[in-house]
């Protein structure tokens, strides 16, 4: 097959376009970066699979302009989890309830949406990247901002394309400039890319299912004679494995990329159905525990379905192996009619099946060489009831995909990258850890009493659920220190997780230091969060999470403080803008923005905006000021036009371009709104109002330094932390 | 050209595609009537014209799922207005500066965005309608509810089509199921519609101003011979002229047909730009009084553009007629210098422009015997600063659209149609008179003084922009009463405007009555208000407004009083449901749901849905209870569960289909949400906690009936208003 190859070149080669591919696919469409992804299946996920949607992936979609629609057409699991023990007589009955999700944690909470939607969405947002479609711009005016990459070279997914070999040139691995992953890619045929579900309406159930045979096996069963099929070298610089739990890219990689953990004999079936039913609690999230017939959950979801977790009591687990043929939604529903006894349970319509057995799994490494990276389900399994793997598999590549991209455009050190295992790798051991927690107290028999010894305890069965809160929404999760995240001088060292970790955190510790102090609740390796605060220059309330796209740049927000006119700590935060623009800045490179990190959240058509005479600088300033208490008007407490003028701060704050005149968008100030309340942000924030704080954020939004306005002891950190991070801006960049 | 004749027949036909004529359609392909839109043009607007959105028009178009995305792209003008007056010294200063918007009016406020892009969300909703695209749904599934239409059938706008006669056989008028209106269609070529402006970027601004032509004469000097030109006889029961200031519709009616009203003497200007300006209102809702060169305001709008309205002093009105020549960007840019000065304006991106004379005319007559009818500028032309005018024209048409559809579908009463000139006429005249006011205080110089007369006042100028917010928002607009809207027999009967109106109501007075008492805030014709319950089933918390789409149903919000499990109220609210479900709906229509209504507000995919095994009742029946205090459970306040189980309620309230099951989205509870606050809904609705109402709802969300849950004073006026308004159900319906 020589005669048919082809070869060609690419930054960063992704192999699977599932959920953890998708999110870095869309990172590197958004920053412009030369890309491919591919995927061996013929289409995106139709129905069933993943279906929960954490606080936290909501946030990072957001930052991406896709949680909106997920928010929209979702079921949101906002109020209470019902529990459902049986009683004496072995009758279940609903014992407890407690509140699903916790008030002010963040601006959004858990939700249900299956899988294919979200797909959908990612790959309208890859496209979008480029500006909108051209259906609908006037001929002749300025359609958007240049996009930076002829369509040719604009990410989109090739499916049907499957790689069958992988080498790296070691002697390569640290020349940034190479290409040194070579990958055979191979382009298949219409029916050997066409899993057997796809071919007939929910068949097979156990497709993908952990149940299921590896699917490449199947996959290359089918003959090469058809005519479309070929193959193609591509030269990489980066590779990412986003190929599930049966990652090809991982095996490829050799024996020492081995998964790490074990199986249980509990069988779980889930069933998507419109159910019809009498039992009073279908329409909450409902933990089922009978007395000997298995734990049921209920999920309820989009569209009138209902997704339950059922446990398969009867099936049995001979030397490791399932008896496939066993399982069958008929079996799967007369299980949970004995569960959920004596309320009735039937369907006419059902969506989607399959079948489960409970393991927790973690891979022993997440890269080669920083060359060859995994994630996702390639490098954690596990049980899928918490609604975890979709969301974590999501924030590894979320993790991933802008160190990548940032490397590959010469304006971050590729040393950063190494960040990413020692980042996710523990993020991955602690998803293990609870998952085979959670999971053995849900597949345990419940206890009689409290001398039954080897049952589980019903209240502390409730007990876990709710303290594996922070956990679960991911909002809780912090990463440890290292160049992107400083440690703090003011407080003891935190303890890192392991003794590799610490390795790594030694090596990359950065020279720049925090007073973390001077914000109770921007955390260091957290993630920064989100109040409402008040354009200045129209008093419009926003969340500052939007004025924070995902669009490659690190921020620094400034808060100034309480602010007037000609106040000194006016003159502090002026001081500060002239030492940023005219001595940082210029150190530091620019980027262009990407049309498709415009408007993102209002205020304009997304993906559209007229074009800037020069690229922004790659580090994002927004000042955040207080209002000074103002009795004498509370008619109009949103204004701030009557206290400081627009053209008071110093021009750091208000970017002017030849073209588009000012930038009115980068200064916001912490007072009520007239029709939105009050976000309260520097007391949500915990920053005092006299005092300031800069906080520096990372390009995915966590909080990587928090330093004082002082001109001795914040401005070096500042410099420090980021000339620590990027590369210095180019002579022909200056010379603009 | 009789050879190159087709004739075809249709139950609506509408003339023009601007926001009235698609409001029209939109609300005929939500009922799933057959009908047809023609425009002229070869395109939708792409930049300019209007660009406010007023409360109610928003509210109108979240009905249909269309408000969030223009929402979401506007610019909001959530907070100040700012006037800008002489000095002593004749220089611009801020003197003034109110709250635009009055808090807990709506959950919307006014936004700005260009007409273009509605339009496009208009036409992006007529063609989902009837359902989703098939790109995503996945073979084999049931891929939404029957749409009841085939393909060729559907909506969509036929562009380069031009009515060239019209005409009524008044013999068949009175006939409900005679085509008596026949009208020719001209198909055009390509050349002939496109008008001038569209041939190259921003040429003649004062295309489709009052200042150019009537558009038509330019239109038919094009040639005739070209190859895709054809004429068309259309046999219709009913024609809509949407066709603006200039309509062919209401000149073809004859004579009678005259737009009453005056000009004055008052020339604007109109300039969409990116400003490059150190004035510090920029990006606020401004209004500029210079000492002696006129007018401006400032609308800041999206993708950072402003829009200015510019007052045109040196412009001469002479015998009439404006001099366009003298007339371009440059002339207005000047105009606004002066104006603005000291401060500087100046632009790089022009997007639009245009000019116009100030002046107020109104249609003496809305319809010809209720078989063609006027709608927008066709019949009301007034000056755009107030940014009414695109807001009256689609709420003409949501005002038509739902009565010429049901009676269409056999579902409404003939009779009703004569109420749109009824409420729609009143409405259109209370807009000149604002208009009029307004206008001649913004176009005067100012006063210098309280001894200068023929100034105006400053002071004068700022309360009439207060006080015109009732109107100005559409929110306050209330109709008057007919067979629509029931007459109260607890209030003295209220002052109807003009003699003729009164002959109108006299007529149409319904015998029901209500007793409007029963409920504070739903008062009788003006638009149910909207506020936050939380769903029964699952405490989620939703707008009652995104209960009640715009799906062609009438609807009897049910407000039960408090209610626990056995109590006698529980027991009064299901004799209701039982009477409701046993006796009265089974008499009254039952209407298909058509997919583009389902899911428009989330909890799954928009347009979205399976098939129901029998189709809903006509009369959309909700409960809204209160729950009684619950101290000893506070922590789960938004939990219902407890108190009363979902299946205490009598089926009436939780309709059950075999295939679907129990329907869980008709019940709703007013109590604190976990997370989003409390919506106090029986307080909002000024509702009896004890007693309770039953409110009729209109299709189009305006308040026909108050009436009390009593057997003996209640529910005959449910009846009453009920029968008087529909048709009887078939005997096939009833044989189902």
């Amino acid at each position: 097959m020589t005669d048919t190859k082809t070869t060609s070149k690419t930054d960063v080669l992704i192999i699977g376009a599932g959920p953890a591919g998708l999110m870095l696919a869309l990172w590197l469409a958004r920053l412009g970066v030369d890309a491919r992804i591919v995927d061996k299946r013929t289409g995106k996920v139709y129905s069933g699979q993943a279906d929960g949607f954490q606080v936290r992936s909501l946030e990072i979609l957001d930052s991406f302009g896709i949680a909106e629609k997920i928010w929209k057409e979702s079921n949101h699991m906002i109020a209470e989890v019902c529990f459902w023990n049986p009683d004496e007589t072995g009758r279940i009955r609903r014992n407890n309830r407690v509140v699903n999700g916790r008030a002010g944690l963040s601006r959004f909470h858990e939700v249900v949406l299956h899988q294919g939607r979200a797909e959908t969405f990612f790959l309208d947002a890859i496209r979008d990247s480029y500006g909108p479609a051209n259906d609908d711009v006037r001929v002749g005016s300025d359609s958007g901002v240049e996009s930076g990459l002829p369509r040719r070279r604009r990410i989109a997914v090739e499916r049907k394309v499957m790689p069958t070999s992988l080498v790296i040139d070691e002697q390569q691995a640290d020349d940034a400039e190479a290409y040194p992953v070579t990958v055979t890619l191979r382009h298949l045929s219409e029916s050997e890319a066409t899993p057997t579900q796809m071919l007939s309406n929910v068949q097979d159930g156990l497709f993908r299912s952990n149940l299921g045979l590896p699917d490449d096996d199947s996959l290359l069963k089918g003959g090469s004679t058809v005519d479309d099929e070929r193959e193609e070298v591509v030269a990489c610089k980066y590779v990412v494995g986003c190929d599930g739990a049966h990652s090809w890219t991982r095996k490829t990689l050799g024996p020492e990329f081995d998964m790490v953990g074990e199986m249980t004999d509990y069988i779980w079936g889930v069933l998507d159905i419109v159910p019809i039913t009498d039992f009073p609690d279908i329409r909450n999230r409902t933990m089922i525990h009978s007395a000997s017939n298995g734990s049921l959950m209920v999920i309820p979801r989009e569209n009138r379905l209902v997704r339950l977790y059922i446990q398969l009591t009867e099936v049995s687990v001979g030397g490791g192996r399932v008896d496939r043929s066993q399982i069958q939604p008929d079996m799967i529903i007369k299980a949970a009619k004995k569960i959920m006894s004596p309320y009735q349970i039937d369907y006419h319509y059902c969506d989607w099946w399959t079948a489960y057995q409970v393991g927790q799994r973690v891979g022993n490494h997440f890269s080669k060489l920083n060359r060859v990276f995994l994630a996702g389900d390639a490098v954690h399994t596990h049980s899928p009831k918490a609604g975890q793997g979709m969301n974590v598999s999501m924030q590894d590549t979320y993790n991933l995909g802008w160190k990548l991209g940032l490397v590959c455009k010469g304006i971050l050190q590729p040393a950063v990258l190494s960040t990413y295992e020692l980042e996710r790798k523990a993020i991955a051991k602690q998803l293990i850890a609870f998952d085979h927690r959670f999971s053995r107290l849900f597949s345990g028999r419940p206890a009689k009493d409290i001398l039954d010894e080897t049952g589980v305890s019903m209240d502390e069965f409730a007990a876990a659920f709710r303290q594996s809160h922070m956990f679960t929404t991911a909002v809780g999760i912090k990463y440890q220190s290292s160049v992107l995240v400083t440690t703090a001088t003011d407080i003891p060292p935190e303890d890192v997780t392991g003794d590799e970790s610490k390795i790594h955190a030694d090596v990359l510790q950065s020279t720049a230091h925090s007073t973390s102090a001077l914000s109770a609740a921007c955390t260091l390796g957290t993630r920064f969060p989100s109040h409402q605060v008040l354009r200045h220059a129209d008093a419009r309330p926003w969340q500052l999470h939007h004025k924070m796209p995902s669009d490659g740049r690190l921020r620094l927000v400034v808060f100034g403080g309480e602010l007037s006119a000609s106040s000194q700590q006016m003159e502090k935060v002026n001081k500060l803008g002239a030492w940023l623009s005219d001595t940082l800045l210029p150190q530091l490179p620019t980027m262009a923005i990407m049309p498709g990190t415009t408007n993102l959240h209002g205020g304009g058509r997304p993906g559209y905006g007229l074009a800037p005479e020069q690229p922004p600088s790659i580090v994002d300033v927004l000042l955040v000021y207080a209002a000074a208490p103002d009795p004498g008007n509370p008619g109009l407490s949103g204004s701030a036009g009557d206290a400081i003028d627009f053209f008071d701060f110093h021009k750091a704050y208000r970017p002017f371009d030849p073209k588009l005149g000012h930038d009115y968008d980068k200064v916001f100030v912490d007072r009520p709104s007239h029709h939105d309340g009050d976000g309260h942000a520097y007391e949500n924030y915990g920053i005092d109002r006299t005092r300031g704080a800069i906080v520096g954020v990372r390009p995915d939004g966590y909080v990587g330094l928090v330093t004082s306005l002082d001109a001795e002891s914040g401005w070096p950190e500042v410099a420090r932390w980021l000339l620590g991070i990027l590369q210095p801006r180019t002579g022909r960049e200056q010379a603009k």
